[in-house]
């Protein structure tokens, strides 16, 4: 990181998630030198989401021993604006045209960069991670939704709107199951962990998926990446051809991904990744193969991610210390 | 054109097609001052592509009085390295491996700039036609076969490769009809003037479409935009709705690269447009506003090509002007 920050200097990496909350100070090498993470939600006395947010920075703080920061990175849940930090409508934490990044520097007394969490934590694998050395690349993390970032020319993408870069509502099926976005047959509606739950709890209602229905239920909320790796290792057949499909969906995004932007790199990361690294790899390179054109894919790398739960931390670090380098 | 070329200048925009070339001469106001177009095969004695490129160009020429021109911008089928000017390969020109840049820069002793027909349509339609006014936007132009050129920050994006921007072959149905590039489903496979003209020869095969029966036959070669535009106005009913699944398949797509690339303008072009503008925009826009993102797609203008065929020849010039401007 001698590029950007002297030696000395320090940074905060923020990860604010739907579920949970996670903040690192990162020395002048992006070693992490403290760290807290919580709940997003188990507020105690009716505390705001900010206030929690102030809780979780100030407990990374001090273990780090209170050593000064000179910046603020967050990745957050979008739709946001990067230029201002506003984040615009995150329905998880309660937030509507809410200034994250004006009300950290206030707090704190320093710049804050506020961008999408997708978009951060692929900048982290571009960085730190996976794809270090190439300038043209995308992420995609397939897990209870499933996000993406772009990076043209070593500059993440945002668009017109500042939100480009939704790999998870590509069209797959126009006349497909529902997504949460309110469309049909999105990507996310047909590969996400929840549309792959959905078809592995009916395995398991049919009796086809015994170790899914003693060890989960059918129960979506219970059907975790974990358990379906475990239920794939102990034969359920099934429940393999469950999660091939949905892995070759998200292929067939990446390849169309290929075909529009070019990328030398496709990042694979997320929950359902980590859990059953080989089968992504396998049927999304099978899908890019039948899917993206010859010239364009030859020589593309798909990768799977490197730096797990800390890619947006790192990222966030990256981005504020670029920003200050500047 | 005063920002890149000084009073007297000249360009050459070239416009290679596999079924036409044109050349025009053009002041440093890019007006046209001199034109030359012909079929690019009707080849006298064993003519090489480039001889009746040479042959065109010199053409135009004349017909500009032999004014001296500064440089030359070229729009070619692809693939193409936009970086050396070398066509990779274009069977329709016979062409592998064909340094086109070198061998214009050469016999005309100017410097030369080539890049994708599309890609130079559509950039002629952001500098001089349709999306003047800015810096994000797409082009998707559905004839014989579709393609599609993307501007993001002012610039054409290329990517790795320096193909990217391969609209025609986004995937809309995984499993669906053969596409010319040997995949499945391509948006070209569903949406192109071959695909329309090929449900539509049905038609008139089952007497479905009298007009077409009895003014195009069942050839896909005869079945042309303008005799399908003209079967609509005499009502029929079966062709119009296979022309407006057509667009709305190109409305998904324009909604998937919504999603991806958040931009600022849509512009549609291409033979099928200019016959059946209305249709398209309206299927079109309807199929954005179904498989858009709401906070991506608002204020999105999707708006009709206005150069036709000159769009090529144009965006050519422009390249080339500012290349010696800068």
């Amino acid at each position: 990181m001698g590029e950007w920050l002297r030696d000395g200097d320090h940074v905060l990496g923020l990860d604010i998630g739907g579920t949970k909350i996670m903040a690192t100070v990162l020395d002048a090498d992006l070693r992490v030198v403290g760290r807290c993470r919580k709940k997003s939600k188990s507020r105690k006395n009716g505390e705001s989401a900010e206030g929690r947010i102030f809780e979780i920075v100030e407990e990374a703080l001090s273990d780090a021993k209170n050593v000064k920061i000179r910046g603020i990175g967050v990745g957050s849940p979008g739709p946001l604006d990067p230029k201002t930090g506003v984040i615009i409508d995150t329905p998880n934490l309660g937030w509507k045209d809410f200034p994250l990044a004006d009300i950290l520097a206030k707090r704190y007394g320093v710049p804050v960069v506020v961008d999408n969490d997708v978009n951060v934590g692929t900048y982290g694998e571009w960085r730190l991670g996976a794809v270090r050395d190439c300038e043209d690349l995308v992420g995609i993390f397939p897990g209870t939704g499933i996000g993406g970032g772009i990076i043209i020319n070593g500059r993440l993408l945002h668009g017109y709107s500042g939100a480009a870069g939704e790999v998870g509502h590509i069209t797959l099926e126009w006349n497909g199951p529902y997504c949460g976005c309110g469309k049909r047959g999105c990507l996310e509606a047909l590969a996400s962990r929840i549309a792959i739950a959905k078809e592995i709890a009916a395995l398991a209602a049919r009796g086809d998926a015994p170790y899914i229905a003693e060890n989960c239920g059918t129960d979506l909320a219970n059907i975790r990446s974990g358990a379906i790796a475990k239920a794939i290792e102990a034969g359920e057949k099934m429940v393999e051809g469950v999660v091939r499909k949905a892995a070759y969906y998200t292929g067939i995004a990446a390849a169309d991904l290929i075909n529009i932007l070019s990328p030398e790199a496709v990042v694979l990361g997320g929950g359902l990744v980590e859990a059953m690294t080989s089968i992504y790899l396998e049927e999304v390179r099978r899908a890019v193969e039948e899917h993206a054109m010859p010239f364009l894919r030859r020589n593309v790398r798909i990768v799977p991610a490197k730096l797990g739960d800390d890619a947006v931390v790192l990222g966030a670090g990256v981005l504020i210390a670029e920003r200050l380098g500047r």
